[in-house]
């Protein structure tokens, strides 16, 4: 609920910002060097921070008091479950994750469709056959899937997962999903990747 | 040298203009439609699309055209060699990637530490040992890496990419690449990704 009364540019702004902050070795910073770090103007910074309650001074912000007070504002103060759909090279890569432990976000499922996958994978994480997505999802409260299917998969996967009562994707299959409205969506497009990298050589 | 005349927000808006175009299934589009699908003011996108040179019209511009303009003045109608670096489960992922073949990026070559991967590994693209990886870059003419290292072992891959030549690299260990100016990163981190997605749930 709290989420939305902020604006997406303001939200996208304050993840940025929240990045900055982790990466940041001092106990304080200015909204001048936040300018300067992103070209935000000072206004802009001021009114994004002020979304969050009475912080900073003249002297600037305390990094781990507006890293703490964007978290809780973002809800990633809230620890969140994921599960990795499609387990081929892509999907069986994340199920040894080192970097999830560390993080407010907990692997707690692995689905394939190949059953006979499902079997022989390794993993500490524990894996499904696809038909068992729906209760296991509603079982575990599962929020976030990582789509990691073929192209020809995935808009039939995303439609069994936010069936299943999934509320978020990170996709990998190269194809734009079409998910009813309130379903949040990021796509990892390589190809988006490289052309980006391309217009900047 | 184009490339230096544009800032790095038309940039941006720019190659995300190409992806609302490619989409695009009418032979025109207007300002206001672009204005509606990205909160960009027509000012803005009037000024973005002047880089281009003499396009467009009152009643808008042509999508064929546009695209092909873009794509001009970003560079993007260079065919551009790749290779991968780090033959784990995601870097073998991208060996077998079918999007590749439909673009303008070529993957050439892939790289590995482990001399027995490389021999036991199928794949449609040669692979060859790290301590090949200055030689077959230059000999092949390769200017992007996709790295998929673990976090340990990628600063020093990224130096000895560079110092063969590479000068842009899709990054998935989960640091941040210290490079030299000049050189192009783009950061793949899925825990970035969840945390955006979690904002917005």
């Amino acid at each position: 609920m709290k989420n939305l009364e902020i604006s997406t540019p303001t939200k996208n702004r304050l993840l940025h910002l929240l990045k900055i902050l982790e990466k940041s070795e001092t106990i304080s910073i200015t909204s001048s060097q936040i300018e300067e770090e992103t070209g935000w103007s000072r206004e802009t910074v001021r009114k994004d921070v002020a979304v969050l309650g009475g912080l900073g001074s003249t002297n600037g912000y305390e990094t781990e008091q507006l890293s703490f007070a964007i978290r809780k504002m973002l809800g990633l103060d809230k620890r969140r479950r994921l599960c990795v759909v499609g387990l081929g090279r892509l999907g069986s890569a994340y199920l040894n994750f080192g970097a999830f432990s560390g993080s407010e976000f907990e692997l707690v499922a692995g689905f394939d469709t190949n059953v006979n996958r499902v079997e022989i994978l390794s993993s500490s994480v524990p894996l499904y056959p696809a038909y068992k997505m729906a209760e296991i999802i509603k079982r575990l409260s599962i929020d976030i899937a990582i789509l990691c299917v073929t192209e020809d998969q995935a808009q039939s996967a995303a439609d069994k997962l936010i069936h299943a009562g999934i509320c978020g994707i990170v996709n990998f299959a190269p194809i734009v999903l079409k998910v009813p409205y309130g379903i949040s969506i990021r796509n990892v497009f390589i190809i988006d990747e490289l052309r980006t990298l391309a217009a900047f050589l």
